[in-house]
């Protein structure tokens, strides 16, 4: 049996599950003090005769696996959380193979390996709600470097009529600033959800991940591009949202997907909210092989 | 022996190398139709006993190797050339390995292979010229997804007093738009080496390529950032893109590298005007390995 989890900033969710990929036990854990959050993660496993783990994690986090500090959650507003190295803390518990990486890294992992992604060589995934950001998978491998990806802090052009001065602390009106739930909130002291779907800020919202996207798309070229998260539960904002791709993007791209109606190309994930967790089953298997 | 080939779109460079990379001989053929230039190149490596073939080209090029187009020129202003598949017309005579990549990942390529990317995991380099463009290497392997990168296509924000409206067809006021050479040539009529060092216009250009690393940063988070082609020649770019850089992340990323002077993460590459070429003699070694 192997053991996955997605540590997201609200819960981290467990899984046991066996070599065909079948989930045998799971639990939902709230994240709260980083001792009690991770002694109930740990008394979970314990259960089982576990043969690696992976973990798709909220970050900033230290993915790269030769670095001391791998696994550890870096300079997060969560206070307590900072320079707590969930990699060690499970290590200390579990002498088995673990693999460490972000929670969108995971997702797009997830539907590279069983979703939108199958069949393809690169998947694209970004999450949209409390924050954003992206994960990029490419022939089964996850994206990072000096550090991994920060991709949710990409500069959008405000849209003229647009007053808002942006929701993010270190550069305003930056994607997430812009479209993150908080700053949809931010805009009119209610959540999005409450919104009508006929609201300007949808319009906004809508081309702003369309210009994040062309970037994204002019630099990763991604087979498949895929949107997850809170916000990304608006059904009726991708048909804007690929529109507004395709205003931006203005024909300069000759390939016949980008060319066609993106129905295919910039989508909900396959496997929607379970897509980190699943993502994060694949990593507790690539733990094993780069034992 | 080895053949290598840098297809810019000026001139083709080729040079013939043996197992010590050392170059025993070279020729530069200017780019001109297709059937001249093409016949001049497989003229000049007919002399020799080639094993392989690496080819780092202008584009937009097709170098997906599954694909049945690989090697062909796509929609590039340069009617002439396009549909000329490059590839086939080297494969015609001779029957070796070949590998096809863009001169941008190619020079990605050798910079990571022997250049500033010696001993890191992954490079960046953007080429600063005619056009701008960039590519990505990382463990050895160049970056290619639905098509290759087009990175030279980002939006920036513009500088309120500059009311440049920008020199792309596609995009007007994109990062090609406001910083290559012709974009820069067409704001006040001269060449821009030609404009003194304290001309506001390197302000402005500064300011958009720091921009554009910062996404690019956020995007890839590359262990180096390297800036080659006629504009990066202007050296005294290089400080104020350093600070641009810092500007626009606002400290966002918390790094050693990122929080240092960047002189030695944002440089001129060190194989300077010869990456491209030195990374294509790479691709003709792994044109081998994968036969």
């Amino acid at each position: 049996m192997f053991g996955a989890i997605e540590a997201g900033g609200t819960k981290f969710v467990c899984a046991v599950f066996d070599d065909e990929m079948k989930i045998l036990d799971t639990v939902t854990i709230p994240t709260e003090d980083p001792e009690i959050t991770m002694s109930s993660t740990v008394e979970f496993f314990d259960k089982y005769e576990i043969r690696s783990i992976g973990v798709g994690t909220f970050g900033p986090v230290e993915i790269n696996p030769d670095s001391p500090r791998y696994g550890e959650i870096l300079n997060t507003p969560k206070i307590k959380w900072r320079n707590v190295n969930i990699y060690k803390a499970l290590k200390a518990h579990f002498d088995v193979p673990i693999k460490i990486d972000t929670d969108v890294n995971a997702a797009a992992l997830g539907e590279y390996k069983d979703g939108h992604g199958l069949g393809k060589r690169s998947v694209f995934y970004m999450t949209i709600g409390t924050g954003v950001g992206a994960g990029f998978a490419i022939e089964g491998k996850t994206l990072y470097g000096l550090t991994h990806p920060e991709m949710g802090h990409v500069f959008i052009r405000p849209i003229a009529e647009d007053d808002f001065e942006g929701h993010c602390p270190s550069h305003c009106d930056c994607l997430e600033g812009m479209v993150a739930g908080p700053a949809i909130e931010a805009r009119y002291g209610i959540k999005g959800h409450l919104l009508g779907e006929d609201h300007v800020v949808w319009d906004y919202v809508a081309d702003y991940i369309g210009q994040a996207l062309v970037m994204f798309n002019l630099t990763l070229s991604p087979e498949v591009m895929l949107l997850g998260g809170g916000v990304s539960q608006q059904e009726h904002l991708f048909p804007k949202i690929r529109a507004a791709f395709k205003k931006h993007m203005n024909g300069y791209m000759d390939h016949e997907v980008l060319n066609g109606d993106l129905e295919d190309y910039i989508m909900y994930p396959k496997n929607g909210q379970k897509a980190g967790l699943i993502g994060s089953m694949y990593l507790a298997l690539q733990a094993l092989e780069t034992k």
